[in-house]
C-alpha cells in the first residue's frame, strides 16, 4: 500500500532542525539554554491551585462544557482593559483567545497567506514563526535586523517589490535575538508601513518582562487597525495552560478567524482560560511579573558578564533590556552549529542562529536562554561554551596554518 | 488601505449555516436541540475538583510548563490500554494527544491533502468535518450511508474512480443520524478498503455510550494500520477542557502531524490533560459512562416515542442504539430548513440535515440531540415540531391545491 502524504506538509529546515534540539534537550544531566522556558520557580502554583478550585467549586459545569469559540468574556475583558492602561482603546470583541499566541500566529497565516503569495520577516525572527508560515507556501522575505530595528530602506524596497500580506515582527526583546526598537525607529517604520497595502502582526510575547525602564509602545499607536497584536501568558504565568489572544480591529478579518478557529477545535479549553482569571481577579499580574523581572535582569547580566570574562576576544552579545534571550556573534566565521555540536558533548546545549533565518544558513550566531539555571550553574556553562570556541578557533588557525603553510601542502 | 484574505479560507456553506445555528443558540429562553452538548449533569465535578488540587499540589511546576508535543505520556498510556482491552495492540508511542479529536481531523488533512486531492466521506457526515476539510480544497465525494452503513458498491465505485487519499468515517452511532454499521457492513466495507490506496480516518466519539449491546469494533480489526482512529474525551467526561486522540500506527504520518501539531500551537494544555489523567487514575471511567448511558437511553426512548406521538404521518426517524442524535426524515418533500425557521419563532431550535450533507440542500431531515434536558421539556418540545411539520404541510397541500386547482391560477 502506497501512501502520499501532502506537499504542503514536507518538512522544512527549521523543523528539522527543532527536533534535533529537543532530542539534546531530554539527554539526562544536559544544562540547557538552547530553549524558551521561563523560570518555573517563578509559577504561581499555589494561587492557581486556589483559582482552580473556586472555579470548579462555583461554575463547575461551566468549565467544563463546549463554550464559546471567540473565548472567555472575563478574560477578554481583562486583556482589554489591560490594553486601555497603555492608550489603546481595545474592545473585548476584538480579540480571540488562542491556545497560545503560537496558534494565533497559525490562524492569521491561514486566512492571509495563499500559496506563493508575499509576507516580510525580520532576518533573524522566531523559529516557530517560521515554521508556521512554511505550512502555507508563502514567499517568505527576510528584511535585516539591525540593533534599532529592521532596515527601513529595505522595508520600503521589500514592500514595492514584492507587495507583502503581512510583516511579522517582534519589536520589543526580540526573539531571537533580544533587541528592541527605539521610540523613533517605530515611528519612521510605521510612516513605511502606513503607506502600503499590508498588515503588520506586531507579536509582544516578552514586553511585560522589562528589566529597567518599560517597553516602548505596540505599533497599534501608530498604525491603529492595520497592527494585528498578538499577546500571551506564557512567559508572565503559564506556557503550559496554552493561552494566548490575538487583537484584531477589522472585523471581516477576525470572523475568518473565528470561521478558521471554531472548524480547527471549536474553543480554547475553558477550564484553563477560567483558572486564569480567576487568578488575575484576584491577584496583581504587576507584582507577580515583578519577581520575573528581578531574576532575569540579574541572569542577564550574569551571563553577559560571563561572555565578557570567558569567551575569547571576537565574541559579542546583545545586551537585551528586558525578555529571555541574548545573540552572540561569533568571531573570524566561526559557525554557531559547529559550536552547538560540541558544548553538548561537554554537557551544555545551546542554540546554533540557523534556524531563525529562512534562508541563511552556517551563521556565525548563538541564541542564549537565561532565564533558568543558577549563577553557579551559568557561570560554569558559559565557562565551557567559551572554552569551546576557543577550542574551535585555535583548531580553524592551526588548519589555516598548515593549509597555507610553507610546505603549501595539498590534500 | 486594501486588505486580501486567503482564497483558502473563504466561508463555505457548513461554517456560514452553523453561524446561523449558533446565534439561534444564545437566544435567552430557547429550547436547543440543534447543538451536541452532552448533559452537563453527568460532569464529574467534584471529582476533577480533587483531581486538580492534587496535580498542582504534587506537580504543580510539571503542569504548568511547557511540554511534549506528543502529549502527557501517562494519558497515551491510559487510551493504549483501553484500547488492549477490546483485543488493539497499541503503543502509547503510536497515539498524539490533541485539542478535541476536532484538532486531530484538522492535523490529519493537514498532512493528507493537496488542494484537489479526493477524499470520500458518508453522505451525510458531521458538518465540522466537512468544515476543516473545506480549508484544504479537496474533492469531496460523498457516499451515500444506508441503514447499515455505506453502500458498498459505491464505495467501490469512488474509490476507482477517484483514487482518494483517506475516507473519513463515522461508523458507531453515527453522526448526524445515529445509525451503526453492522459487524457484516464492516467487514465487507473493510475487504474493499484493504485493497485501495486510502487510509480509513475512523472517528468515534460516541462509541461508549452504548445503551443497549457493546459497539461494534473499529475497523481497526480489520484493517490494521490502514486505519487511523480518533478519539475524545468530550463526550464522556468535558468538552470544555478540549482532549482528544489521535491512533496512528504508520510512523512516517504520524511524525508529520507531530511536526505540523508543533508548530500550530506547540502542545495541548498539560494542566488539563494531567487532571484528566488524575479523574482517571482514582475513578473507574466505566461506572462513570453507565450513569450517562441510563440517562441518554432513555432521553432517545422518550424522544421517539414522542415523535411517533406527535409528528404527522409520513414522518420516520433512526432509532440510535447509543450516541446523542436521532435523525428525522420529513415526508411529502418538506425541508427541514422550513422546519428550523419555524420552530425557533416557537422557542424550539432544531438542526435542518443540510449541513451535512457535502453538496445536497434543502433535504427533508432534522437532526435532534436528545442529550439534554428533562422529559416534560422534551415532550412539550417535540409537540412543537410536530404542529410546525403539521402546519407547514398543510400549508404546502393548500398551495399544490390552489396551483394545480380548477382555476389553474398562475403567477
Amino acid at each position: 500500500m502506497e501512501i502520499k502524504m501532502s506537499q504542503r506538509s514536507n518538512p522544512d529546515f527549521q523543523s528539522e532542525f527543532l527536533a534535533k534540539i529537543l532530542s539534546a534537550n531530554v539527554t539526562p544531566g544536559l544544562v540547557t539554554f538552547a530553549g524558551g522556558n521561563p523560570n518555573s520557580e517563578s509559577f504561581p502554583v499555589e494561587a492557581l491551585r486556589t483559582a482552580a478550585d473556586a472555579v470548579l467549586k462555583e461554575n463547575g459545569v461551566t468549565a467544563l462544557q463546549y463554550n464559546s469559540t471567540q473565548g472567555y468574556l472575563p478574560l477578554r475583558e481583562y486583556i482589554a482593559r489591560e490594553y486601555r492602561k497603555d492608550g489603546l482603546n481595545i474592545d473585548p470583541s476584538e480579540i480571540i483567545i488562542t491556545n497560545g499566541s503560537q496558534q494565533a500566529i497559525d490562524l492569521f497565516s491561514h486566512i492571509m497567506i495563499d500559496e506563493g503569495d508575499c509576507i516580510l520577516v525580520e532576518d533573524p525572527t522566531y523559529l516557530a514563526a517560521l515554521q508556521i508560515f512554511h505550512l502555507y507556501n508563502p514567499k517568505i522575505v527576510p528584511v535585516e535586523l539591525g540593533a534599532d530595528g529592521v532596515d527601513p530602506a529595505q522595508l520600503q524596497a521589500a514592500i514595492e517589490k514584492h507587495n507583502p500580506r503581512f510583516m511579522y515582527m517582534i519589536p520589543t526583546f526580540q526573539n531571537p535575538t533580544g533587541l528592541s526598537y527605539s521610540a523613533e525607529s517605530r515611528e519612521k517604520l510605521a510612516a513605511i508601513i502606513r503607506g502600503s497595502n499590508m498588515l503588520l502582526l506586531e507579536d509582544n510575547p516578552y514586553g511585560r518582562l522589562y528589566f529597567y525602564e518599560e517597553a516602548e509602545k505596540s505599533f497599534s499607536h501608530y498604525l491603529g487597525e492595520q497592527c494585528v497584536m498578538l499577546g500571551t501568558f506564557s512567559k508572565t504565568i503559564s506556557p503550559g495552560m496554552r493561552i494566548g489572544w490575538i487583537v484584531c480591529r477589522q472585523k471581516a478579518i477576525l470572523e475568518r478567524m473565528l470561521n478558521c478557529k471554531a472548524a480547527t477545535d471549536l474553543h480554547t479549553n475553558i477550564f484553563a482560560q477560567m483558572v486564569l482569571t480567576r487568578f488575575l481577579q484576584d491577584h496583581s499580574l504587576e507584582e507577580h511579573i515583578a519577581g520575573n523581572r528581578v531574576l532575569y535582569r540579574h541572569n542577564a547580566e550574569l551571563m553577559i558578564s560571563c561572555i565578557e570574562k570567558y569567551f575569547p576576544e571576537g565574541c559579542k552579545t546583545t545586551r537585551p533590556r528586558g525578555g529571555m534571550f541574548l545573540w552572540v556573534t561569533l568571531p573570524d566565521g566561526l559557525k554557531g552549529v559547529e559550536v552547538q555540536a560540541r558544548t553538548v558533548q561537554r554537557g551544555v546545549a545551546v542554540c546554533a542562529g540557523d534556524p531563525f533565518f529562512s534562508e541563511r544558513r552556517e551563521v556565525p550566531h548563538l541564541r542564549l536562554n537565561f532565564s533558568n539555571y543558577t549563577d553557579e550553574i551559568i557561570e560554569n556553562s558559559m565557562r565551557i561554551v567559551g572554552e569551546v570556541i576557543a577550542e574551535l578557533l585555535s583548531e580553524k588557525r592551526a588548519n589555516i596554518n598548515t593549509a597555507h603553510g610553507p610546505k603549501g601542502e595539498e590534500k
